[in-house]
């Protein structure tokens, strides 16, 4: 499992029919380069506002402000019900900023240029994207005479790391920070590499101890079949590939991914988040593994198992691996430059034994990308073991939010830092589940983890004004 | 008075024959390009570095880190004895950091290519010299096992902007700052932009208000000579230039410049800082100035008061202006990209009127680099109005010291932010003078005023062990 540092696979939806909520899309015409002064280049930041609800600068309303992250920003605003939901309570406007080189938000006119090269993708950072939106909202707010009121930032996943880099770095553009499943602290050897696949695992465990032990027994199975004189074909036709396996680590890593983002999205209610699924999915595919009665194939068992992930509407004729994994993808490009987030699966895991190899991936990136990377810049530009004493002296008005069934739970922060850098654990809440939008299925615990988290953001507004 | 938004002028100085303090020079590995993934390019980061006093890693000995500025490291060594000086009562390791397209710290190969163009010296930028200081300490402290020893950073002018902001961006990587005569506020409109040449003024109403209004009546004297037929003649050699100069608006830039260097360097005993002077050399000035007999030409008198900058020794045969003030100047460069500060001279000035105007340097620096300034960039990036609020609340540890004397003591922080964000203010200081090193001369409240910053260093020592 190479890369799955990437949070999701965001990048190939197309832009909604239908969006939910309302909104106007506007474009900034923002800098490509911040931090030097390379050249002119430009390009049209998309963002999308709603001035709605908001009650102006006189009042000085408040502005919400959602820290894209890879992928269309139509998308996350889709699936960021809260900020939405919230907004009229607090009066406030609402704007979600896409991140550079994702959904419309493109340099050099166009995605195919844009992702030509190491030289057009270069300014594809997170440093680079923080400015943006600093850049965007200082103006924004310039231009609607909205000076005095005060920033609110909102942020999942890599977003959500980019809203607490932000309210660390941006002390004065913005007031606070709600940080859903950030994991900040998953950089070097700041948490232990093991504990994103020993999550997940649990995850599975928990649901039913023998189903983790099938799927931690099939990887031995696959590799011995992929041995066999037509063991791939043989593969290919019981997981109903498109085309066939060219080896069974393709079959594994397929199986893999879909592992973790059962495990991402193990919300108490059906999404159509990742893909569609139905609520605790995990449950779902332990269901289904453990229906079986003793002695059916092991891999059947597998195949129905995880077809809660790839194929639960039913209505997947065959399945293709990514097409190109070593394609020109915007998190690979961020994962292969200064977003190394070092995973291995340990013994504890259900996964196959992997242990992290930044040679490895160095080399793997170079050839795809012709770039090195820096695995110590994010901790040297963010902090890294000192991380929580910066936050404990330096921050404040932060909000890490993270569900423990979330694989990336375990490189965020878990306990509160100080007063005002606040931990809210949720047991059974998974990938930046608060930022969804309420449905009638919410858990109490939901409910009031959110109620929370608008209690502190008017904590902080209070102490604005 | 166009480009006096540089500090000094340093780069033309070469090395040192005869260096006061002992330290070893190093070169370190630096990436060119922190904040985007545009090139492999590196160069080598020179830093001075001394253990000789350093109590160790086991001891958690402090490290004393000198933010260098725009010119050759050996030379702010040489003219920052204060942390040499103290650096044994701490047991501090001392390390002088070299600036980026400084002396020797040159990209491309040297300075010829560096300074080439527009796309060389693209990188010439504060934010990437910060994380340089961040990389090049993390890396030192790991080296020597030094993780756990406490870092102090110290910088006056544009060094001090630097120390200040690293302070607030990089609060992981150094406990505290001393920032000597840092402008951080001279941007945009957050101070008036009259405040330095009003100050440059008052350093010699106070000496002699006879002397201020010489020289504010002197500037149409000259302009009215520069009209005459053979006026320039007779100002070229009235003024002992070399060549015949080719405007009288070149006789008053020369002029204000030396005003403005006596201000900042108006030490209270004889320096060979930027030039060799006398000690107070304003009051040698107006001395000089006042001394002549009524009906003494004018011109004569503003001559003789100006040699005390531009020829104390008496050794010039004749003046140069500038040999080439288009030229590839770094502080040039940096005034044209993110360093606008924008300076007025206005009626309380002794100086010519002059309205800071933003489109007609943009068109200067398009002509000079082909490259646009960013005139908002500072203050989005580091705080603009909000700045000191984000000291308050988000700072800590940071001293800024300032002489009333210096002219960018206006733009400085002159009142104590908060507990630990404190202002030093000596009324008969000038342009970092604490960071100089002792002399006999040295007055009692200099020696006050640096026995309070070894008391705060000390209390941010006290408080990390």
């Amino acid at each position: 499992p190479r890369f799955l540092g990437k949070f999701s696979r965001l990048n190939n939806f197309g832009s909604l029919r239908d969006p939910r909520y309302e909104y106007e899309t506007r474009y900034f015409d923002q800098i490509l380069d911040h931090f030097s002064f390379s050249g002119p280049e430009r390009f049209r930041q998309r963002y999308l506002i709603s001035t709605e609800h908001w009650t102006g600068p006189d009042r000085q309303g408040p502005i919400f402000l959602y820290c894209g992250n890879e992928g269309d920003i139509e998308w996350f605003a889709e699936n960021t019900g809260f900020v939405w939901e919230i907004a009229p309570r607090f009066g406030a406007m609402v704007v979600f900023t896409e991140h550079r080189y994702y959904g419309k938000s493109m340099p050099y006119g166009g995605e195919e240029e844009a992702y030509k090269n190491a030289t057009t993708l270069a300014h594809l950072t997170s440093e680079q994207a923080l400015a943006d939106f600093a850049i965007l909202i200082t103006d924004l707010k310039k231009n609607l005479s909205a000076q005095s009121c005060p920033v609110v930032l909102f942020g999942g996943s890599y977003g959500g790391m980019l809203a607490a880099w932000m309210r660390l770095k941006y002390p004065h553009v913005a007031i606070g920070a709600l940080a859903s499943s950030a994991p900040v602290l998953q950089f070097e050897d700041i948490v232990p590499q093991e504990t994103f696949y020993d999550i997940a695992s649990n995850d599975f465990r928990r649901e039913s101890v023998s189903c983790f032990d099938t799927i931690k027994a099939s990887w031995d199975v696959i590799e011995t079949e992929g041995q066999k004189v037509n063991g791939l074909s043989y593969l290919t036709e019981l997981f109903r590939f498109c085309k066939k396996l060219e080896s069974a680590d393709d079959l594994s890593n397929w199986l893999s991914s879909g592992y973790s983002y059962l495990a991402m999205a193990d919300y108490p209610y059906a999404t159509d988040f990742l893909m569609p699924m139905p609520k605790n999915p995990i449950k779902e595919v332990c269901r289904r593994i453990d229906s079986y009665p003793n002695g059916t194939d092991i891999l059947r068992r597998i195949f129905e198992g995880v077809s809660v992930y790839y194929n639960f509407t039913g209505n997947v004729d065959c399945f293709k691996l990514d097409d190109d994994p070593h394609g020109m993808n915007g998190w690979n490009w961020q994962a292969c430059t200064e977003m190394v987030m070092p995973l291995s699966s340990g013994t504890k895991s259900m996964f196959p034994g992997y242990d992290f190899d930044l040679d490895s991936d160095a080399y793997w990136c170079f050839q795809s990308f012709r770039v090195t990377p820096r695995p110590t810049w994010i901790t040297t530009e963010f902090g890294g073991h000192g991380f929580k004493n910066a936050l404990r002296w330096f921050g404040s008005n932060i909000v890490f939010s993270n569900g423990l069934l979330d694989p990336w739970s375990g490189g965020s922060v878990l306990e509160n830092v100080s007063d005002t850098i606040v931990a809210l654990v949720t047991e059974k809440g998974a990938h930046h589940l608060d930022l969804r939008p309420a449905t009638v299925e919410d858990p109490d615990w939901l409910l009031d983890q959110r109620e929370i988290e608008m209690k502190l953001i008017q904590g902080w507004l209070d102490e604005y004004y």
